[in-house]
């Protein structure tokens, strides 16, 4: 586990969390939170499929983005800010199913920047199934800045 | 302008657009819809913003491989799906104003890959602000695969 | 471990490392072959040296890339070559030492594309460092096509 | 043309260059410097041949990465020192010619982060083909830091 600079990193990175429109409105669900690495859920929504009625490979995106932004605020100092840089997603199986995953672990999180890797797979049948892989850069604002 | 493959590529293109659930639920327009080159604008979504009240990176992810993608599909041969395999996103700016634009540009159509560059941007008090740029790969499935 | 399509796997993707001049004029060495995973060592190149003494990002890549390429080479069908499609690397830290060694382990070898994780450490006094972690497709090229 | 914050930027990027010694060992000339826009060359490098006989992909990396790193160069201010964060390539068509040619050109030049494109080229009998593209990330390191 690594080790966050912030002592209220999780009631810091809750607050930031509830305070997206996104998670509402796409029921996205933090699952697991620890200093590092993140899990985010969210039901498989229908408004939001592509044409062969898979989720739309941008949902996949933000899910992945959310739960990697989350998991870098975690290890960022107190008063910190996330926002993602830039991120590189492989799509490797449609995402269909009950549900999606994301589980995002930071790799290395420096003073300004964090990379970090985020799997997302798909519930289906109650079974877990690969679906993308993301490699995401964050940025962490701070007040001075 | 480059050359497509398929006689039938506007009708096609845009009977894909149409199949998917996004298009309605984000009130995606596409604007212009040219060989190689496709304009897609949608609402700023304020059900879907981050925690800073911009909209959300995977949104801007989303507009931009929608467009991408169906720019890659004007330029596939008839009958031909059109699928992302990975895609690459540069944030540069806050994704706020009251529509964003995507731009996406085919730089090679090969037989089985597409590589599109997009650009997108939002419109604020009527004034185009670059905010992201993507490079994308997409691959054409063809009946027999 | 995954499991191998080709039954000469090992000799085929030997043979395709040594028919590479990359391979000899940095003094590469295959240390780990194993059906997904590679591991490639080479020794520092002071000539490809960049600006503040360190081995240039493009290095890391050409050696990153090298291993991905093999990793996926070993699950391909015999009579395969394969190339990279695109890469995507982030730099985590100076590339300085002894020796660089990258690791890739495919993540999705599908029939068409696979897509690989290498991570890039160099060796500092016998002590490994994160240097660098690359997200790779790479695409099987099959005699027909 | 972009605005340079650095009144020395073209003396400045010119002596990062030169004291790269990547620069001599692949005699890569800078053809055109501007303020974001850098142009590099370098001939053809059987030394550094892939299994094909064409130039490994890290080597077109490493050509697209040093005009981008450079083109960001000339846009930051006086005594930064510039490092690429990340980069992501696309494989357009093979590596071969008489020379390979890096086209950078700055996107986003901000206080932190630059953005940049590179096109690469391989002259082929005189002719400029299209050989791959990237989009990089770099980031300024200025005396402070």
């Amino acid at each position: 586990m690594m080790q966050p600079r912030n002592p209220d990193w999780k009631a810091d990175t809750l607050a930031a969390m509830e305070g997206m429109a996104t998670t509402a409105t796409l029921g996205i669900r933090t699952t697991v939170l620890e200093p590092g690495f993140v899990e985010c859920r969210m039901p498989f929504c229908p408004g939001l499929a592509q044409q062969h009625g898979y989720q739309h490979a941008g949902v996949v995106a933000l899910l992945a983005d959310n739960a990697g932004g989350f998991a870098a605020h975690t290890l960022m100092p107190k008063g910190a800010e996330v926002l993602a840089v830039e991120f590189k997603l492989n799509l490797m199986a449609p995402a269909k199913g009950e549900e999606l995953i994301a589980r995002a672990k930071v790799i290395k999180s420096g003073r300004t920047l964090t990379v970090s890797t985020i799997e997302v797979l798909a519930l289906q049948d109650g079974r877990e199934v690969d679906v993308a892989l993301m490699q995401q850069t964050c940025i962490a604002l701070l007040p001075k800045d």
